[in-house]
Parts: structure tokens; sequence; C-alpha cells
């Protein structure tokens, strides 16, 4: 697969050019040239001699861009005032800010908002907490809590770099689904210690998402949390894309034209987000799932060091069969990806059964090569913006919690997670089904409505919805 | 003193009056005649034969809203459609958003807000952490952490019932200084818990105000917290309430013309307002304070069960008086009142030195009835917000976190405190001082930028500041 200028290596070029020196198509020809792409040019400034312009060219990679900056500079009549990295500009002084929801005007509103008037609605949530989600943002407010220990494919770069992720994804949370989301960077990876941290902040947020937190420990911390806190809890390196990829599940089913209960499943990488994907299959009816790892298909009978491995064997893999991925994967309807590039062969996805299903999400560079599967599956999906199907959270995590907060559920729970996925999954309909489109856009706006609505009537259902919101 | 019927319970009556049985100057008699002081009408429906209307009305208390609503209730021809409490109101569903600063308009933008872009933003600052100020929120964002155990005049309340007040607080963060602020209420009461929780919790802000949190915890949570953060930590309980009365002190000697270190100041109650406010006055100069608590002056030589009032004996009360209030309060220039209604006596301000200064800043409700104090006073100030000279602490923590956070200050010491306090009084012009303005209004917008200057110049001075805002 050719690397790709991407809009995410991006940098704005300020030059000041003498017009006697040097002409500024020259300028372009040698930017395109050195293999820059010109996306965009702003003139800044005007006089007789000498213009100003802004250049942004999209390039491959740090390295490409001093090249192209050394280009530039070698330039005569034009000088190099400063070069700007689109992608950190709109990093700088962070994303998100805390908002009022109306102005203080007066000291008479000043005495209602806070003292000596707050002290009558304090009042009335210590003698009845509950109201703590009328009086107060926990109605509308989540946690985006992360130790920063399996941030994105960078691995444990800490909190401190994790904030941009996070900050990320509380923009997203408001911006889809008018979620109030902040972000908790915890520096200390001590399992105990963030469950008993997050315990502890729980009481301002209405629901709390796990995020980049490296296994096995988020098992346990979800796992605990769940139990011991009364609001959502919700990892969403799992549960989200275990949901989105069940929604591209159906969609690719319906197109070939086979059932959940009658499909084999090889799931590669049994992580966290393969066991959720894995979890999430059988919830929904698969019987036959084979799970893989570096040593092959994992099996009953064995004893593995990691605890969720054992658990996994008792679970699936019905007939117990033993090998690699290309031994398992003989006959398989679908191959569910989590785990690294190249790890997926031509040659396995010629030993499926007829009409191949291939979700090769590892991230940010898929299991195979998309342009080499393409001839020899029938439906292809990614973790990829730049290619069909992307199979990305961000189609869950909005809608979900939107859900879960306007009926104060206590928790997510499987039959809200299927819901979700079969609510995005009807977001595309019959007549737009085709092997490009089996999931909706993330800026599709139907798709946080129909998740919310379906999310909130499985918690009713399920009994888990505090709030009947019909009210 | 006249028991105040304040904005702050302040009822909204929606009547449907039929318009050939009742006529709405009657109803209005009928509401002032029972006490109620209405001080809005709104029309919301009218048709030939009646009127909805929306009368707010403020009264002493529940009880007196009850007796309104009565006898409303029985009026001919008026049906009562709903009780609002104005109050209650504006704090329904919480009082802040989380706001992406940004749209997020399409996949180019998110690619680079979010996956993948972001990835390089994270790897900066993991290979320089001292970037998260400049590429996210931490720059500009503050913690407000209590645990609800001492909130306002409430007592331990609990952290949900903490919640509506430091939403509050972070309210005027934004307004009055811009400062992101956020309330982080906490589920345990535990010493060493909090600290780790507030450590853990660090790498996401560039300061943490503590809030609300009894004596004597409050105390080493925040020396630890000193010692073991590299931001600024402030309780503004202490530190806020010390920098306003200073503010109002230094205004005050001005007036009755006399200095800092010749005055003699008699504090009373000595929990941690009182603390702060002496170390504060020792801080400015002032040689000669004595602590009053419930049995009387701190004194050398006693042992005390409270280890805060040992240290406090050992640095005050040069002369070693003993005795009660009453006794020591005999020549005294100043009282700082942070104890209980009734403490202080006519009889004890008759006892002072000429052109008596009390500050009675016991809330709600003064040490001394202000009218009964005001003929034997020079200057008198207290916590509230109808009369003359409020010692309000919304005076000092926008501005002195402004100014931290603009010049990346490791912490805030006394030396900005100071500064802080000289700023605030400053705003108040020699032309404009006199007995009834010692300290300007929280609502003059020259207090913030006066404070965020002062607090910058004290941090530089003293070596804490990490970054110089000329730059």
């Amino acid at each position: 697969m050719a690397l790709e200028r991407t809009a995410s290596m991006s940098i704005i070029l300020r030059l000041e050019i003498d017009k006697s020196l040097a002409h500024f198509g020259g300028i372009l020809s040698s930017i395109s040239a050195a293999g820059g792409d010109i996306v965009a040019i702003d003139v800044i400034k005007v006089s007789k001699q000498r213009t100003v312009r802004d250049i942004t060219v999209n390039v491959y990679d740090q390295a490409h861009a001093q090249q192209v900056v050394d280009v530039v500079s070698r330039l005569a009549g034009v000088k190099l005032i400063n070069v700007s990295d689109r992608t950190f500009l709109v990093h700088l002084g962070g994303k998100l800010e805390v908002q009022p929801k109306m102005p203080i005007k007066n000291r008479e509103e000043l005495s209602r908002v806070y003292t000596p008037g707050v002290a009558r609605v304090c009042q009335a949530i210590a003698e009845d907490p509950s109201k703590a989600f009328s009086l107060t943002i926990k109605r509308n407010t989540v946690a985006v809590v992360s130790d920063g220990s399996a941030v994105l494919g960078l691995g444990d770069v800490g909190p401190y770099a994790a904030m941009p992720v996070m900050e990320g994804k509380a923009m997203l949370f408001k911006q889809l689904a008018g979620v109030d989301a902040f972000p908790i960077c915890l520096d200390t990876k001590d399992t105990e210690e963030i469950i008993r941290i997050v315990k502890a902040i729980a009481p301002a947020f209405g629901g709390i998402n796990l995020e980049d937190i490296s296994a096995p420990r988020c098992f346990e911390i979800e796992e605990r949390l769940k139990e011991e806190l009364d609001i959502p809890v919700f990892h969403d390196d799992q549960h989200g894309t275990a949901v989105v990829m069940l929604a591209g599940l159906l969609n690719a089913l319906k197109l070939v034209g086979k059932r959940l209960d009658e499909i084999k499943v090889v799931v590669c990488g049994i992580g966290a987000a393969g066991t959720a994907c894995t979890k999430m299959l059988l919830s929904a009816g698969v019987q036959n799932i084979i799970g893989v790892d570096r040593d092959g298909a994992i099996v009953r009978g064995k004893r593995y060091d990691n605890p969720m491995w054992n658990w996994y064997a008792e679970r699936t893999n019905p007939d117990n069969v033993s090998g690699s991925l290309s031994d398992v994967i003989e006959g398989a309807d679908v191959f569910i990806g989590v785990s690294a590039p190249g790890v997926l062969k031509v040659e396995d996805i010629k030993k499926m059964a007829r009409d191949p299903i291939v979700f090769a999400m590892a991230n940010p560079i898929p299991e195979i090569d998309p342009e080499e599967a393409e001839p020899y599956v029938r439906v292809l999906a990614t973790g990829r913006s730049d290619l069909p199907n992307q199979i990305n959270n961000v189609l869950c995590f909005p809608g979900i919690f939107r859900g879960a907060l306007d009926c104060r559920a206590r928790e997510i729970n499987e039959e809200m997670k299927l819901a979700a996925a079969k609510a995005i999954a009807s977001v595309v309909s019959d007549e737009e089904l085709n092997e490009y489109y089996i999931i909706p856009s993330v800026f599709n706006t139907k798709v946080v409505e129909r998740v919310r609505e379906a999310v909130i009537e499985a918690a009713v259902r399920t009994g888990v919805a505090r709030r009947d919101t019909k009210d």
C-alpha cells in the first residue's frame, strides 16, 4: 500500500517573497517537485515589492516536511518566516473549556448561584442524594479516565501525553451527543489505586468512560467499578470497538446472505478489544468463534498464563481446533483482526468460505494491505478513515452514553450494547447497503439519535433505567 | 438585626386568573399583606376569560413561602398552576458545561484533532512533559477539590451536596478571570487518600483550589500537596479569606492613620481561616496578634490538643496575655472575627483603642449585629453582600490563579498572597476611600487585572515562575 500524504501531517510555510527576484508559480512548482501536496494558499500581506503568503502543504512525515522546508529555504528571493504544523496548531492551549451555562450579572444572581442561596440547594441534595442528578452537572457529565498506558498505537506514554486524546474524545462527546465530558488522566498504574480514585471522584459524574488502559488491568478495573458504582462504566477500547464491529458485521452478513448462528468467525488478537469483540459476538448469537493469538488458536485443555485466555478457551472453539491462523482460517466466513500489521496473508483469505468478510482493524496499519486483499474478499472493513467501511468507536460512545445518561442507567449492559450495534447498522438502509457501505459515516447525524433510543429502550427493558424518559 | 427577604429565597407563582371572579390588583394586595415582596410580574398567556401570569415573590424562608402559597390558593377565581423556586431553577441540570474550543467539521479536521494526527502531539509531550502546558488544557485549568466536609455554614454535607458550591465557584473562575475550573468532589475523608487522589489527577491541571475541607485535615492536605506537586495548591477558605481581609485592613488602616507594625489585633476563632489570617498578618508585618478561641486567648506554656494551637502560641501573643475575648480586646486596634454569631459585644468594642476596626466575618451571621456595632466602630466589615465592605473570597481566587497560571508558577507563596492583597486594596483610590468603601465590589473588573499583574511580578521575583509573560 502506497504511503499517503494525510491531512494529519500538514505544514504551513509563511513566506516573504521578493517579487523582483522570485515568482509565485515557480515556488509552487518547487514544492510540488519535492513531493509536497499544496492544499491551500493564503495572502497575508501585499506591498509593491514584497508579498507574504501562507502555503499549506500536506507531506508524508516529519522527514519529508524537512525536505520541503529545505527546498523552499534555498530559493532566491524567498524568505521563510515561519513553519507551523497544522496539527499542533489545533492542539495549542488545549481543546476544551469549562463554560458557565449562564452569566452572573449582578449581586442578586450571585446570591442565587453561589452563597448564600446555594446553601438550600446543597441541603436538598444532602437530604436526598438522588437529587444530584437534577441539581448538579452529574446528569450530563462523563469522566474520560485514562492512565495513559495504552494510548493509540503508541503504548505507555503516560498521563500527560494521553491528554490530547482524551480532550479530543471529550470534544466528540459534546459535538456529537451534547454530553459534557472531562478528561481525567491518572498519574498511577496501580489497579487498586485507579479503582479507588474513580470511585472517589464519581459524585460529579453520571458515567465513566475508561480509555487506553492496558490489558489485563483494564478488565479488573472495569469489572470492579461496574460492581461498586451505580453509574455506567464503559471501557471504550473494548466495547466501543465490539459494538461498531458487530454493527458492520450485521450489515455485511445481510449482503452475503448468512446468519449469525451459522457462521465461523476467526478473531485474531485476543487482548482487550479481541475479548470484547468475542463476547459481543457470543451475545449476538454466534456459535463458532476461534480465537487466535501469537501461539495459535486458543484451545481447551491448555493452561494459559493470561487468565483471560483460560476464560476464553472455555467459551469458544466448540470443535477445539488447534494450529496457526493459516490452519484455523480454513472455511471461516469472517475474519476479525485486532492484532498487528501483516498478520493476515492473501493465501489465508483464499482458504475462507465463499464471500469472505475481512475486518482488518489494526491501527493505524491493518492486518493486511487493503489493496492486496481487495480482489479476494467480498467485504473489507478497516480502522482507516481514508478507506470505505471504517470501524470507528466514534459511532458508538456518544450515542450509548447519551442514552444511558438520559434514562439514568445504572450500567451499560450486554443488551444495551447489542441494541446500539443494531441501531448503528440500521442507519444504512437496504437500498444503500453495498460492499463499500456497510457502516455509516461518523458525521451521520442519525447515528446518535438511533443509538440513544435503542439504548434507552434496552435499559428500560432490562430494568437498569432509573428515569422514564417519557416523563 | 431584622430578618431580610433576600433574592436567594424567591418563589415564582404561576397563576391562572379568571377575570370575571378575581382582579389582579387584589391578588397582589393579598400577597403583600402576607408579607411577600413582589419583584416581578410576567404575562404568560391571555384569553378573553383568563390570563396566566408568573409572579416572582421574595420571601423570608421556606415556611413563609408556604404561607404566601396558602393565601394565594384560597383566593376565589385563582388557580395556582405551579410554584417554582428561583434559586433551584438556576441550578437545574447543573451550572457548567464542557465545550470544545472549535467544531470538528469534517474528516480532515477529525484526523488532526483525534486519531491519527493526535499521535504526534502525544509523542511530543511524552518526549517533553513540560509541553503539556502548551498542548493541553493544563495551561488554563484548575481543579476545585472538596470532600464536602465543611461546606459554607452547613458542615459535613458530603461530596454530592458540595457540588452546587463547587460549580458556582467554577462559574466565577471563568466569568471573572477566564480560568477553566472543574469541580472534583471526593467521596472520601481520608487525608492520605485525598492527597494520593489529587496527586494522581494533577496531570490535567495547572492548579489545585482546595475548598470546604474541614480542619485540621485541610492543613495536612494542603501542606503535603504543596510539597509533592509542582503546580499551585491553594486552600481558598484559608488563604482567600486572609488575602481579602488584609486588603480591607490595609485600606482601613489608611483611613485611621495607623501602621501595621504598631497595631494590636485580636483574631477570634482559630480554625482554618483564623490561622491563615494570622499568618497573613504576620507576613504583612503585624507584631502584636492575640488569638482567641472558646477557652480564651491562646498562650505559650499551655499544651493544646489541637497541634495548630501549639504552633500558634509560639508565634503570637508577644506579651502572653491570657483571659477571655472581653479581657484581651482591651486596647486592641483591630478585631478579626472568623468564629460564630454573637461572640462580640458592644461592651467589648467600647474597650478597644480609638477608631476601632471590626471585621466580623462569620457567615452568614456576623459576630455582632452590624446595626448594634455601627455607632461604636470606625470601620465595620462583614461577609455579607447586603452591607458595605464585604470581605469576599471572590475578590481573590480568580485573579490569583489567573496570575499563577499565566506565569506557570510552581506554587502560590506568601509574597504572591501579599501582592494580591495590596493589589485588591489599590483598586480603591484615595479619593474613593471612606468608612463604607474599603474594599472593591466583586464585580469590579479592575480587580482581576491588578491582582494578576501583582501576582506575576511576585512570582517572578521569588523565582517560582516558569514562564516569562513578556514573551
